[in-house]
């Protein structure tokens, strides 16, 4: 019974006839003819009804066919370029599949809280559907870069022991008779482990931060994508996400042109997205910063308005590399040049978007990262298979972390990224 | 610094000289010659050090050097074909980047635990690298079908509110102020939301169970694949599902030949995966334990023994298709010519890997899914966005899911699942 032609597949059938299924996605009338928008997951059509051509009982379920109802058309395939996909279907007979109750969302505007509550029915409007399928393309973008670069995929635990950075933004749970467990909030230590099996890998899943972040910035549940190689120095590191970021950005411009036009996106922005991206040192931001007015302290961390202040002075995302030390994590390398420094990369999207890429070279000194550990007061035990990686052929290496669902904003040219994904879960929101 | 040169293109360098990193995965000597097995993740090379050709340092570094010290070796390239790679490196220089500690996992057996706690550099050996590089090919071959085939990518939420099915195998956390939540078992439900958007969807990610068994067939974490298609009855869903076994059993075949032979499986049972699978329904099935002198009670759900006793008749993969209603989900719809079964399928594997695939058609009558729901004695408020596909658009439609570790198993021929994922997650372990 399942459909054999598709709106999408209605070129190769012009003039012949055929059975498409789907949802009515809209219904006007004039006098004695109906035209229903139909859609059925690749694209939409519109059916011409013309009373007098069919019978009384396919006019008569045009006629009372409501948005959202299912329905099964059969018709002959119209060249129509002034209809929605270039084609419509000059109606034979129309079967209602299952008449839809009165469809809660409807033309006029809706709250956002009204829209989050039907989620489920939400994601079948055109943006919901535009930016779903450009967030499809975007990870397949993301798997194949990697996949024919050579690197093996390495799914890391979701379940974690180890409360790596303090237990405040983790969401905790009883693990059977072995005590508390967490959700990752990064797979990143796991795939320093795959690096050194595999020389390349990429760790890509759900990465989790109980945060009591209530901003547009902010989800509790997100993808994260985090390649991690052996031999790999900063300035390597830095290579590869200019590349990825661009090519993720290139490929959806190429096969997502529609999409992108039903978002009404500025695809100029987006163009402009090419190697090379302007690499700038912490201190060269700071002078930025200070050059704006800003009152901006040496050794602090980048706040969201000044990554939007600094992102401000280019066209492309552009590298912060080299942060203060105190300001990023223990497991980051230092400069050699200035051991005050992290070997650290921060990408800030444009058109303020913020981070979107962080990364650093990871210390592979086994007493170095010892007492970092110490300094950072983590618990050494926990850390133990994390030190072996130091003990048993550690080599320079380096990775970065990429958000899935930012890069998504980011690209569509979303306010908040709640419509990044299909379910968001937020700090007051974790239905439906 | 990153290598310019990786082991798998070695053939492109014939008679040159090349530079290559990567730690020692094998040493032994005869008199003044050392030959070291290199690996780099992308293969393993022999370097043949000389006393005499090379300085005294490097003669010196491939003496002391230990197992999984990481080194960077120069030399040139030599056809060999009684060499690992079918080449070897003629060393000029060669240079320890990090020697090792004398390394715990050495040629001799070691117990399972030992290994699992030892996971981290467990990972580093020939016969895990060739299960994890079949993991990652098949993640790939799933991927690849369904976007082949135009389904969308549907990521379902980890998060969720309802203890759909009980709270007893389901893993739970403080959700901020709105209570309990719970780690997903199935992506399924918020699947079927896709399928009315998208029309195929197919949702993969972790999914959880803390179910207190402790066989080589359960994880409390892992992957698992729902597609999920508008206007499928349940025989579409079968073809579906076939077709989709096929293709991963014969692309990890044609594109995996060596890992497989590694693992040294019997790769002939593979080969014989292809279309048609014999299906059978439940009635059937039950015929098949009874000649077997099996004493099995028409209406209960098939146990793991059953199920191997069943797939011994076959050779490829059986659906077993109309199970009794009672013992399967409330989702299913009955199938019309007998109310007692449900339109379900479950795919056992050959060679007694138990069950891959469980699918079925779903109920799309409204008042009929609400009247299940009150049966199950579930919570209906939890059920209000679902039951709103059948108020808005109700379509026939069918998925199914498929466990990434069982399959991955299956295809590499594993004893226990936890070789199958990086880092496995059962009852007694969450770590490293």
């Amino acid at each position: 019974m399942r459909p054999t032609v598709y709106i999408k597949d209605l070129k190769n059938y012009t003039g012949k006839e055929v059975t498409l299924k789907g949802w009515l996605y809209n219904k006007r009338s004039s006098g004695k003819i109906k035209f229903l928008i139909l859609r059925d997951g690749t694209g939409y059509t519109q059916c011409v009804v013309v009373k007098g051509n069919v019978s009384e009982e396919t006019f008569e379920n045009a006629d009372k066919i409501t948005q959202e109802s299912s329905f099964e058309i059969t018709g002959t395939v119209k060249e129509e370029p002034r209809a929605v996909s270039g084609y419509e279907i000059d109606t034979k007979s129309l079967s209602i599949i299952s008449l839809a109750n009165e469809y809660p969302i409807t033309p006029k505007e809706h709250g956002v809280e009204f829209l989050i509550d039907h989620r489920h029915l939400w994601i079948r409007s055109r943006r919901q559907v535009a930016i779903l399928k450009i967030r499809h393309r975007i990870v397949k973008a993301i798997r194949d870069f990697f996949d024919e670069r050579g690197f093996t995929l390495f799914d890391p635990p979701i379940i974690t022991p180890n409360a790596c950075e303090g237990t405040s933004t983790l969401f905790e749970m009883d693990y059977f008779d072995l005590g508390k467990a967490y959700l990752t909030q990064s797979g990143q230590l796991y795939g320093e482990s795959g690096a050194m099996a595999f020389g390349k890998i990429y760790t890509f899943g759900p990465t989790f931060r109980a945060e009591k972040s209530k901003t547009r910035r902010h989800l509790t549940e997100f993808w994260m994508v985090e390649p991690e190689m052996a031999f790999y120095d900063l300035d390597d590191n830095m290579d590869l996400a200019e590349e990825f970021l661009e090519y993720i950005v290139q490929t959806v411009l190429k096969d997502r042109a529609e999409e992108l036009k039903e978002l009404q996106r500025d695809t100029s922005k987006l163009e402009k997205v090419k190697r090379p991206f302007p690499r700038i040192s912490y201190d060269e931001a700071v002078e930025i910063l200070k050059k704006k007015g800003v009152d901006f302290q040496w050794g602090n961390d980048l706040g969201g308005t000044d990554e939007t202040l600094i992102s401000e002075e280019f066209d492309k995302p552009v590298m912060v590399h080299r942060y203060p030390a105190e300001v990023k994590a223990f497991y980051m390398k230092r400069d050699p040049a200035n051991p005050k420094l992290a070997l650290a990369v921060d990408i800030l999207a444009p058109e303020g978007y913020g981070e979107i890429i962080g990364g650093s070279q990871r210390e592979d000194d086994l007493n170095l990262l010892l007492s970092r550990i110490k300094e950072h007061n983590l618990p050494q035990d926990f850390f133990e298979w994390y030190l072996d990686l130091r003990r048993y052929g550690s080599v320079p290496h380096s990775g970065f972390g990429l958000g899935l669902e930012r890069t998504v904003s980011w690209i569509c040219g979303l306010e908040h990224l709640r419509e990044a994904i299909p379910f968001p879960r937020m700090i007051y929101r974790n239905t439906p």
